[in-house]
Formats: structure tokens, C-alpha cells, sequence
């Protein structure tokens, strides 16, 4: 399980003028205070460590969540600044944030970040670049796979222990009308079932697994009851391992150096430029205005 | 549960040019009678007494439901006066609006308000400054807890009974097209199910819970057949506390001031402004126009 | 049970310059042709009678439809002309295609429709009033009941056998990407307990129940299974009588006019125009031009 | 089974200046790669060959997926060049990218494509004459019946092999932010129930089902669970017919040909030009800018 920890900040991203007044949406978020609590509280009991992605300004703004999570042991991994997108950043800013939140994680834990997960799914096409060099371990923004893999980047290597936005609990639980977001909500077991299910698949390849669950979320008593059951039937099994991000980037890491494991590995970014064919399709449409429509 | 009455109000706000002729979502709105009625009548039949925040124009324009609810003895509080989203308004037009609807309630069952609910979660910054201003003992628009706790303004302080969006029966069975909100209705029993677990969930720790239910949703039959027999499971557990959000109120009030209870204090407003690192975003934006985009 | 026979009306409508080339949902819809041939067999098989409000223009455009469904003895009542909006059409308008949807029933079962249902719920402020005059004797447009009712108009009475839109089938099982409508449609036996449970809590209390199904949605193979087995189980009991709207409307009309049975009593319109609290908001909004947001 | 290989085409036309860089939903869509692998992998295990419609571009952009499909035998199938509609290109881009897409698939198995499926649903009013011409054995897009049928043209008969896009993965597993596709995924065994029950209503009547999946949905691991356990339990059967799009249109048109069967013939286009009727609309519209407005 990872967690990413956003608070408000997102919110002031996009309501740059009156997100400060959104107070549904706001108190939402602001919810993660009390979520962080019950998280490190839970997984102190079940004798766990976890990774969380917590953005910079978070660590700055709520300075008791870092102390809460570094005092448990847990893995703060790097999730930006402001939960802002880097693919909507100039090459300089993405650069620029991404050095404030490495401060601002080494001011609350004492070391810098080995990991970073892309708010909003945002990666860009010199995240990898940029990861490589700042000497990351790893990222967990990309889905082109299940199990982890190698980046190749100008820079270096970096491992990738991919993730995908059905393992977030925001499209199982979440309802956010500030952010356009209207889903029905699933009862706590209907939601976990989800996860269970991702989870067998995996268990049975020996495969990897990771979430991207949210202390607003997937902190409220109900869920946090729900993946508490879960997460103890896990143990007793006794052979999986829960771990923290970091420590599974680190045994690939190695296993990959010793030769034991080949990964698979990719080149990024994986297009510098627009596919030239798109170019092509700007003479064939009937009625440019209306040829990217996708929804009427 | 904690219901929240607002027949056509929102409508006639949203749509003021022509909200008064779309039938489709005025007659749904407008099942509000029925369902307040039926409501009552389940209510008496168990023997119990709940809250309704209810808006002021609702009680003028509509005169039998505040009769209904004030002769079957139950809570009418404040939840604006046209459904206006407070934090939309100006601060003499908040304050405007909450004075109206005091009256309108007093009007009706012949006290004041104890109890505020933000309309469409629009609780504004001056929002608590304001109720408590006004002499209100609680407040039930905020979701950045689950448990009771205390705001302090500088006009002295108010309980917060915490609600969540995802307690509104909307999410789980409303379908308006008007409103754009289009959403997969769940079966009585589906639907009723989310409750349900919130609910043990809340039951484990000895912690409160409320509903935003509203009759024209959760007063139709095959919803009403759904919740009497949930609560009529409740009853027969012996050590559930159900009751008006005033009753839970006047506890807490009580348990704080003896000392016999130390309630989490958050001050409010959270912000007066726009947190300052948004003003830096401008500068790093790639495409500024794009930048607050979160679908595409 | 009644169903809607909408065709590919309403896209044209809504695509005026190239519904007619948008072949995902045209073909879509135009499984109303074997839809309504399936529904009709099955009712055949099972000895119902039932309602299809249909478009005056399918029956034009489809005339083996109307043939079908008159063979059949069902009940072709008014769903207008071409899925027009009443409250989107000049009074004029609105009169003009409710007088050309009659002929088109006239000329295809040989008389006129008892019955009209306003489609998309455009039910506009002088619908109740024509169909009065035009010699209806219900519709079934309106959702502020479960019960029958009656209408009182400046050109007498009406009955309203009430229908709501989470009664339709769309919002359980349709995915039109044309009509921004994306949901994620349910299994047969899923959506069906819905339904089932509407019906439970009807049963109980003896209630009237109507649905809002389309053939290109109910009519295909798994949801034709799902309900057949469903009205097998009803036609079992013995005690629920399965008929056209017209039957329960002229039962209805006969216990009131008898005295047999008071119906509720609700005079339309409900509002001439917007109601005068609403120009207040003009001068309280903080600003204006984002007032009505609901969504942001 | 069918399947539709998409990779990131659809992304660059939607987003012709930064689909490149939205590595979110480029990274979901590039899991084709080791969706297509684990596919190819089961559908040998379990002894079937089945049918992959894929974009031309995707062939030149990721050969290797290509070469796996050849090697496994299975059928690979038109989906356009780059996943565009054809309904928004003019009359000869159309046929420009056809061809194409032939000549993808000829280089790539050394056989021209029998079969189409439009992307997005985008069939035109010229496609079937357009796949007349081009010597098409069947097409697989449209939605009007559910069993085969003969689609006839001014150049020829065509086979439709009909699909539903309910039977696509899309609307019961993804979320795509960056398409404006929010929805909440389900469980592996929810979603894989849908098709359950669509599969025994077609077993029932013994009538013919294809669905439109894609490996970078139903090429997880937790699906790919779901559908292997389903398509064993129908190999035990032993009277369901697994096989490829074509060879089911080979069938049919041999018995058609033979007379052993006398398919349903439907004459296209549909339309040439708008309906008469919508025109006089035009007239009666209240307000003609808000006439065509479904949600508000």
C-alpha cells in the first residue's frame, strides 16, 4: 500500500482565486490531518511500514503530518510541490519544484526522497531526466506495465514500479463536485472487493502491487476498517511482502545488478514531438474545428 | 439521519430564467411533500426525533411541512434561505440570507434555529464568525473530521457535527439531468448498504454520524421501506443513540464545559486569502491558460 | 411496465446538421426496430397488454411499428412528434406537434391516444392545459407522487399517473457517448434488482408503478431474459395487475368520479413564472456571473 | 472474443499539440504492448484463435505487435490508421485511410483484412460502400440488431457481425481522466458478470456475441483471470463456437449463399441528408440557441 498525501493543495491550483473559500471541498481534503492519525496509528499496530507521497507544501503547511510519519518509520516519498502537474510546467519549473520538495522532505525526515509518483499523472517528458539525475531510485507515475521495470533515461537508470489510477480510491469512493467529479460512491466492502481481487491476480504471478490511496479517503473509519481486515488476512498468510516502495526498489535494484532478475526496460521520453502521421490528418478531416471531438 | 429540505429551491437559483418550467426536476424536487410526510409518519411509528434543515423559502412557500415537522416535535434547523451557496454570496448577503431564514423558522415552530447546514457545502469564510454571532450551538457542513469538534472564531465558539458528501443520499440515488448530475441509481438495498457500513463502522469507535438525506430521494417508497428497517435493527440493539443533531449538540456543549470530554479545536477561517506559493505557480506555468486544467 | 419508442428522433434533434451520419448511437437506437418486435412477442407469449409512447414521427418513419403494436393491442399513447422538449417550444410549437403526434396515432391504431408522456421531462407550463383541452385523459410525465393523482387545469382535469426518471432504463444499463451520457451500465440481473425493489415497495403498500424502458435498451437479449422472468414471478402471485396506463387510468378515473377514491389534488401550473425571491439574489450574489455555478 | 488495439493513436488526434506529453493516459494505453503478450499467451493455452481489430499506425509504431498476432494465427482485423472517425473525415481522406490501414495489414500477415470496426463508432454514410468496394467480407460496428445481417450497399453486400458498446471493456473497467471518461471501475469479477449474462441470453437463443475489448484494459492481470476461468468453463460446454470474426462470416455467408439461411437485409446509408421534419423545428423553437440542449 502507498498512500499520497495531498491535503488542499490541488484545490488552490485550480481555483486559484476562491479555492481558499471551497470549504466542501476543502474540509474534504483537510480531512487527511485526521486520516494520517488513524494510518500510522493502524499500521503501527499491524507492525507495518509504508510509503507515503506527500507533497511539499503539505510537509510546510501541516509540519505534524511529516512528524507523524516520520516518527513511525514510514517511507515520505516525493509528490511534488503543489500537487502541480509537471507535464504543465516549463522545463525549468518542473525542475524548480521538484529541488523545493526534496528540501522540504529533507527538512522533515532528515534524508532526501528516493521515490517520486507524478501528481495528477502529470509526468513529462523530462521527468525521467530530471529523476535520473537528481539520483531518485525510482518513480510510480506510469502504467504501461503490471510488474516493475527499468527507465533508461540520458541521465541514467531509474526503476519504475508502475501503478494505475483504478488502484486509487478516488473513482471507488470519491465524490468532488469542485473537481467535476461525480461518482457513486461504493459501499466500503464493494470497493475493497476491487482491490482484493487486483491483489489475487497479482499474489498468484508473484507479481507486484501498489495503491494510490488517500488519507481523505480511504482514512474515514469505514475503509480504514475494511483495508485493516484485509491487510491482516494478508499477514497471516505469511508470504507476502508489504513493504515500502523504496525497500522493493532497493531488492530490485539489487537483483537486477546481480543479474538475477533481467528486467524489462524502457526508453523515455517516449516521443519528443507529436507523431508526424498526426500532421497528415489535419487535410483529411471534413470539418477541422470539430475533428477532435471525442464526446458531443 | 439528518435531513435536509430544499423542494425546488436550488432549481429556480440555477436556472432563473426558466427554472420554473422544467418540470423534470421541479416535480422530483417537489416529491419533498410526500416524502416529508411519509417521513414524519415512519418517524412517529418508531418513535424517534430528527433534524431538518430546512430553507427558509421552503417553509414560506411550502406552510404544511413546517406544520408537519413542528407537531411531530422535530428539529428545524437552518439550511439558507434559497439554497444559496453562501461562499458565492457577499458578506452583507450572507448575512442577510441567514437572518431571513431564522426568521422564517421562528415564524414556523416558534424558536431560533440551533443548527446550520451550508447549502451545496458553500460555507464561506465568514461563515462561522457569523453563526456564532447569531447564538447557534453547532454547525454540520464540514468534513475535515468524523467525530464532534469545536470552531473557534473570533466571535466565540461553535460544535461541529461533521458531515460527508458521501452521507447525502444524492451520490447513491439521484439521477437530474438539469443539475448535470448523472449518475447509476442504486438498488434501495445497494444503496442502503454504503449507509449501513458507515454506520458499524461509526458504531465500533462510539462515534457520531449523520445523514444528508433528502425526502425527495430517500422519502420514496422503496428508500423509506429500506431505512425503517435499518432502523428498526438499530432500536433493537438497545445502545445506539439516535436523536436530533441539537440533542448530540447540547451533549457535547455539556461534556466540554464539565471537562469530561476535550474536543479537537480548529480555529476558522482556515484562510484569509490564497496561500501565497499559488502566486509563484504563475511564473512557472508552461501555457497559463491550460494550466488549471484537470480534465482534458 | 411502459415503454418509450424514441428511434433516432431526439439525435436528429440534437445533432441537427450530422445526427444522421453519427451511426454509433443512430444504430444504437435503431434497435427500437427489433426491440419492439421482441418485446411484442414476448407479451404475446406471456397474454399482457401494455403501453408504448411513441413518437409521432417513428410512426411515420418506422410505420411497421405502429402495425406491430396495434396487431398486438397495446396501447400507443403520445410521446410527441419528434422528442421535442415541450418547454423548449413556443406555445404555438408545443401545440402544433401535439396535435401533429395525434394524427400520426389517429392514422395508425385508428384512434386517439388517451395518453401523453412529455419527452426528456420537457413538461412545460401549458402542457397540462392542452392535453386537457385536446381530450387526454392522464399523463404520465411527472415525478412529485408515487400515486396516482389528479390535475386540475383552467380547461378541467387530468390524471397524472406519475412516473421518475430512475425508473427509465437508461440510467442503469445506456451509453451513448453522443449525448454526453456515460455511465457504466449494469449487469441484467443488477439493474433488474432495481427494479425489483421498486416493485417490492410498491407491492406493499398496493401501490401504482409504471416504468420508463426503451426498446434499444430493455429489448435486448439479457434484459428481455431478465424481465420475463421477473413479470413470470408477478403473474404467479395472482394479486398484481399487470395492464396499460389507460386501464388504470379510466379504473382511476371511474373510484374518483364515484367517490370511491379521493385522489390528491395538485393545480397546474405550479409557477406562471420565476418565483420573485429570485431577482433578490441579483443584488446578493458577490459575483454575479459565477452565481449559478453548481459544479466549478 | 474481439479485440480493438488502439495503443496512444486516439491520444495524438485528440490532442494534436500535447497528447505526447499526457504520459497518463499514454502509458494506460501503451499497456497494449504486454496486454497483447499475456492475450496471445491464454488464447494459446486455451487452443483458440481469435480476431484483433488494430490500428494501421499502431502496426508501423509497434511491430512486434504485429508479429505476435501472425504467429499466433489469429485474425488481425481494420480499426482504421490512426483511430480515426470516418465520420468526420471528408469522403476521399476516408478512403485514404483505408487503404492505408490495408496495406498495415498486408505487410504485416501478407493478407488483406476481410473485416472493419469503426473507431469511436465513427461509421460514415459512404464506410459500407467504401468496404463494398474494398472487397470487405464483413463489418463489425454497428448496433441495430444483435444478430448477423446482410448490409446492402450500391456496391455490394457487406456481412454485419453486429457489436454493443456496453460489450466494450471501457464503460466497466477504465477511467480517463484525459478523455473526459470518468467512471468508477469494477471488480474484475462485477465486471466480467456483465458479460456473463450477455453471453447465456445469446447461448439461450443460440445467437451470435463479439466484444470490444482492449489489451490495455482486459489485458490486466486481475481480467485476464476473469475472462480465462470464463472461456474454460464455455470450452467444457462444447457447444460454443470460439472462433475468429471472419470465419463466423464465412459462415454465414455461405449458408446465406446456399439459402440455409436467409439473413435480415438493411439498406445503407440510412440517411443521406437530416430528416425533413428537423427542419421545421427550426420554427418553433422557443429560443433556437437553446433548443438543442439535453443536460443544462
Amino acid at each position: 500500500m502507498a498512500w499520497d498525501v495531498d491535503f488542499d493543495s490541488d484545490l488552490h491550483l485550480l481555483h486559484p482565486s476562491d479555492g481558499f473559500e471551497q470549504y466542501g471541498a476543502m474540509s474534504n481534503f483537510r480531512f487527511d490531518e485526521v486520516g494520517v492519525e488513524r494510518i500510522v496509528a493502524q499500521l503501527e499496530r499491524l507492525g507495518l511500514k509504508q510509503t507515503f507521497f506527500v507533497c511539499g507544501w503539505c510537509l510546510e503547511q501541516y509540519p505534524q503530518v511529516g512528524e507523524l510519519l516520520a516518527a513511525g518509520g514510514h517511507e515520505v516519498a516525493h509528490h511534488g510541490y503543489m500537487h502541480e502537474r509537471a507535464n504543465t510546467q516549463s522545463a525549468a519549473g518542473e525542475h524548480q519544484w521538484l529541488m523545493r520538495g526534496i528540501e522540504c522532505i529533507k527538512r522533515t525526515v532528515g534524508v532526501a526522497p528516493r521515490g517520486w509518483r507524478a501528481p495528477s499523472h502529470g509526468f513529462s517528458k523530462q521527468s525521467a531526466d530530471l529523476l535520473a539525475r537528481a539520483g531518485f531510485l525510482y518513480d510510480s507515475s506510469l502504467s504501461d506495465d503490471e510488474d516493475p521495470y527499468e527507465i533508461q533515461t540520458e541521465s541514467g537508470a531509474l526503476l519504475e514500479l508502475p501503478m494505475d489510477i483504478t488502484m486509487s480510491d478516488w473513482p471507488h469512493f470519491a465524490h468532488v463536485p469542485e473537481f467535476g467529479y461525480l461518482m457513486p460512491p461504493k459501499a466500503a466492502s464493494d470497493g475493497m472487493r476491487f482491490f482484493e481481487e487486483e491483489f489475487e491476480a497479482a499474489y498468484e504471478t508473484g507479481g507486484f502491487l501498489t495503491t494510490v490511496w488517500h488519507p481523505h479517503v480511504s482514512g474515514r473509519r469505514s475503509r480504514v476498517r475494511a483495508w485493516s481486515g484485509f491487510l491482516e488476512r494478508l499477514l497471516d498468510r505469511g508470504d507476502v511482502w508489504l513493504t515500502t516502495m523504496e525497500s522493493v526498489a532497493r531488492h530490485c535494484r539489487s537483483a537486477a545488478d546481480s543479474g538475477a532478475w533481467t528486467p524489462r526496460r524502457r526508453t523515455l521520453p517516449y516521443y519528443k514531438e507529436t507523431p508526424a502521421a498526426v500532421a497528415e490528418f489535419s487535410k483529411t478531416w471534413r470539418d477541422p474545428a470539430r475533428a477532435v471531438r471525442f464526446l458531443e
